[in-house]
């Protein structure tokens, strides 16, 4: 008997028949004796049609307001399954996050988690029931209702699984696992039997879509086993692990596209201390995401500092840039968002000297223009033409020979 | 300056720019310095569409997981309507039925408030804000989600309105006021300026539909300043008051017709005493509203005993029936769904015999067949065939000239 926690994402709860099927899953884990807590996404692209009328409303809808509104795709969902699950006779209930406790900070649309109170969760599981968790959702000690932002159910499924000390914790999606690059772009991409936190990290972070950064970054630090599996079939998905053997061979395990990313380019700011720190503090109190910092040689005691950030977040960066550009001296503000970040993920590059140079070579031989660099131990990325991003991916993927992995 | 509970109905919210048109007539009242709280039903069919996905889902669907399904429709808007008001620069907090402390006994679907706790809207009222709460919704002191059942939202209000002790409570609909009946039944019928508690709770009961029968319960019991309005226009509505001076000369004040009722007559019932009581506590304990009951005389100590209830409730009113009819002993159970119900409502019965006599002799003369006949000191109802209803409506609203009354 282990207990497992099982997170299903909104494709996999997009319509009745959807739903109907997550429930025989489900059940069978059930009927072998297992503890099943499920962590639900709002249905399909019901969040969008939300967000479609709150912005056709209001072009600045405040963000608890937001929260208020979208936090009920996720109610809907977990009674919909609660009922299928009921249909087929397995005993279940259902919480919404605010319900069940889990507690964030106050940062609506972005909250963090600080703390999952479990006893109802505990008590349910203890009836032998199913338990049914909204993700994506909490609410503050005031019971304010939040939202954990992008992928937030990845995070609440992982926050659960650490504080119920779970056995396991399976994130369902659309696909069936950790692939070398999108198939979608590359046909000869391969799936990942096991791939590490820190790799995962990397290519949740560059946008890889499978899960969600802020889930790896929590899976790693409570080391929970986590695996990737597919919603449609009953095939072994892909174990997010500490360390692995491929660690040794493999030197890049994935290459990724991100064409959710904005570039923002400051010229000749003043060569002060603490300019720098003064325009990212404004950006960070507004809770906007930058990625990519590249600030380049100096001329005449001015900087030319180029950031990459979401492409959601480019008008509200813009306007606090314009609010504090003439404070801060900034002669000219350029911004594109026509460009993805191409990135290329592996454990084994720490002890492969030589590998960004080789990307660099790659792309620059089929004219491949890079337009920002950033690099850490275990990747590296570079800021190309939207354009080129798929032609990038296709040539890195074949270059490394990522199509013969395991 | 006053405190003004104003609630607005599905139709009213039922897509983005009739929202809008809302707040407008919202930010009227706010800047000619009311202090408003205002309650909101689901959007439109949004309930309806909810409804249709769980019963795909699930033919008894559990009423705890119904109530998580139904309340996200006021939660979104609630949601959205704050936005609108934001907008326009009004200043706004929502709040959902469990957020803001509304407290129910625990029967779902069909939840009765126990007490609302008014800290969160007294605050925010003080703080100049427009309070937007969720109809139709609220939570057991154990935190779960329940609904009030049907006109739900009309409760919420006249509740919110006694617990603040506001000066004014506005139901806002799709029609401008109380009609002497259904202007699409009768076009001569004419909106009253004023009508009784009394008057209106029979007219709600009978499926006059404007105002929830338990709403005007509530505002008879606290002596709630009641008002119907219309949402598209800003015409005077109907006042419901305590008393009316009307009383003294008109003695028919309403023609109702009510299509959801169906119709159980159970043969050879023995005439033992408690055998009806039994009969109706079953019933009742599966919380269904048993409306007419008729008893006819009785052949060989055997009874035959008819009742009314809600369309919506046969299915399952059968079900118990044949649950306990051998162990009762009743020979026959048959049923009728193809049945209406007709009444004449007016304060002005009490002191004006022969006025049921004359309402049957008009049905009789234009061979309306009535099945089953009730009185209250204010009303008379007939069961007739569902496709006479309209008949009996018309020649009821002109034989007693309603079209002349004001």
């Amino acid at each position: 008997m282990a207990l497992i926690v099982q997170k299903f994402g909104g494709s996999s709860v997009a319509d009745v028949s959807k739903i109907q099927n997550i429930a025989q899953k489900i059940s069978k884990f059930y009927s072998d004796n297992n503890k099943i807590v499920v962590v639900v996404s709002a249905m399909g692209d019901s969040t969008d049609i939300l967000l479609e009328m709150a912005n056709e409303i209001n072009s600045h809808p405040s963000s608890r307001e937001m929260d208020m509104l979208l936090s009920t795709g996720e109610q809907v969902s977990i009674a919909l399954l609660a009922m299928a699950l009921d249909a087929i006779n397995i005993p279940v209930i259902s919480f919404t996050g605010s319900q069940v406790g889990i507690i964030t900070d106050n940062i609506h649309c972005k909250a963090r988690i600080n703390k999952i109170v479990t006893d109802k969760i505990t008590c349910a599981l203890d009836e032998n029931k199913v338990v049914i968790v909204a993700g994506f959702q909490g609410r503050t000690i005031e019971n304010e209702i939040t939202t954990l932002g992008r992928g937030g159910s990845d995070t609440t499924a992982v926050a659960l699984a650490t504080s119920l000390n779970a056995d396991l914790c399976e994130i369902y999606t659309d696909v069936d696992g950790v692939y070398t690059t999108d198939p979608r772009i590359v046909k000869e991409a391969v799936k990942l039997n096991e791939i590490t936190y820190d790799e995962m990290l990397e290519l949740a972070s560059l946008g890889a879509g499978v899960l969600h950064p802020r889930s790896v970054e929590l899976a790693k630090l409570y080391n929970v086993p986590l695996s990737v599996r597919s919603s449609f079939s009953n095939e072994e998905g892909t174990k997010v692990v500490n360390t692995t053997l491929l660690e040794k061979e493999i030197v890049v395990t994935g290459v990724t596209r991100d064409l959710n990313v904005a570039k923002i380019g400051l010229f000749d700011v003043p060569d002060i201390p603490g300019i720098a720190s003064k325009i990212f503090n404004f950006l960070a109190n507004e809770h906007i995401n930058v990625d990519m910092i590249v600030q380049s040689a100096m001329r005449n005691d001015l900087n030319d500092i180029a950031f990459t950030i979401p492409k959601d977040d480019l008008n509200k960066a813009l306007e606090i840039i314009n609010r504090i550009k003439d404070d801060i001296k900034i002669s000219e503000v350029v911004y594109a968002d026509d460009v993805a970040k191409v990135s290329i993920v592996g454990a084994g590059m720490i002890t492969s000297p030589g590998v960004a140079a080789k990307m660099f070579k790659i792309l620059a031989d089929n004219n491949v223009n890079l337009k920002m660099i950033s690099t850490s131990e275990i990747k590296v990325s570079c800021i190309v033409d939207a354009d080129q991003a798929d032609k990038s991916v296709q040539l890195l993927h074949e270059s490394f020979n990522l199509a013969n992995l395991k």
